[in-house]
């Protein structure tokens, strides 16, 4: 009734903004946003944090350096390549066009294109972008796949053909080079799904 | 006898460092290392001038535009593939082993590797580099060897034979993914030599 300062309870309110799950994902938003556009160099936990309007404090209790940033925000980006064990574990028969068909749907596919593409941009220009990379497409991806093949070194198959189809999306969408720039995906695929076929089932 | 000025003959003396092939050679020499160093966008004509000890007005004269003195510096950087339609002139046994064995010579070798690397990576950062690479690689390189082969849609063809190699180039020695990383140079050749024998010769 009088003029009493109001009594503190506790700690300090939060802005709701600061806790929980939606400031991680705003956070690796910003993170992926941030490498995609000024590339890994340039990118900084302080941008980070501004580009998602947190403390760059929250940004290194959440995730730790910047790489292991960029690792959880590549991860996200790399989230088209869960799908890949599920397309496996349809058996042998017709892997080759099952995985060449999936890759070539992420890339066609301008919203998953991009944050790859800045990845690998990161990867060629940054070599502690390119260990990340490794340490993650190794671990989460071909290793995975490879627990998958029933061939003699497994993980060497699986780097072959992954190196395969990201020769064609450097050359179809990065180098832009004609015809394969504006061949028809049906095309790509009835080429290439042999040869994945081969790599990853023939002994 | 007595103390007249020296009479002048003709032009002004010029410098031997300023004229001729071995100016060029100097000016080539200094873009690939000012390109493979500072990056597409860092590099200028001065800073190339600088490099070679030239003015830039003789960059200019010899060479054009910043994209003409790139697109002359990486040809130098694909001497290598000048080499290529004498393997294509073998005949088609055979081809496919010889193409990805001689790929992966050029790759393994970091002399012939290192501009190579660079190329791609201003390739990759860079959109007019990427158009000079696309033209450039296409007119003197794949088209080039389309030419030799006896399939339908031969430069299709082509780049999906490069692509594979290019992608292999990119695991093996930008990211280092193992095992691929340090497989035995034979067994990657084993491997994908059917893969660019069909792809160069099987209709």
């Amino acid at each position: 009734m009088n003029g009493m300062a109001p009594r503190r309870r506790g700690r300090p309110a939060r802005k709701a903004a600061d806790t929980g799950p939606s400031a991680q994902q705003k956070i690796l938003d910003a993170a992926r946003t941030e490498f995609a556009e000024r590339g890994y160099d340039k990118t900084s936990i302080r941008g980070i944090a501004k580009a998602a309007g947190v403390d760059p404090a929250l940004v290194h209790h959440y995730f730790g350096t910047k790489d292991e940033v960029f690792a959880a925000a590549i991860e996200v980006s790399f989230e088209p390549a869960l799908m890949v064990p599920a397309l496996l574990a349809g058996g042998p028969d017709g892997i080759g066009e099952r995985l060449a068909r999936y890759f070539i749907g992420v890339w066609e596919n301008p919203v998953t294109r991009a944050p790859l593409l800045a990845v690998i941009r990161s990867a060629l220009t940054h070599e502690a972008a390119a260990k990340v990379l490794r340490t993650f497409v190794l671990r989460r991806l071909l290793e995975r796949v490879a627990e998958d093949l029933d061939v003699p070194n497994p993980t060497f198959r699986a780097e072959l053909a992954a190196s395969h189809m990201l020769g064609i999306a450097f050359l179809r969408y990065v180098i832009k080079a004609e015809p394969l720039a504006s061949a028809d995906t049906e095309e790509i695929i009835t080429m290439v799904a042999p040869t994945l076929q081969r790599y990853l089932t023939e002994a």
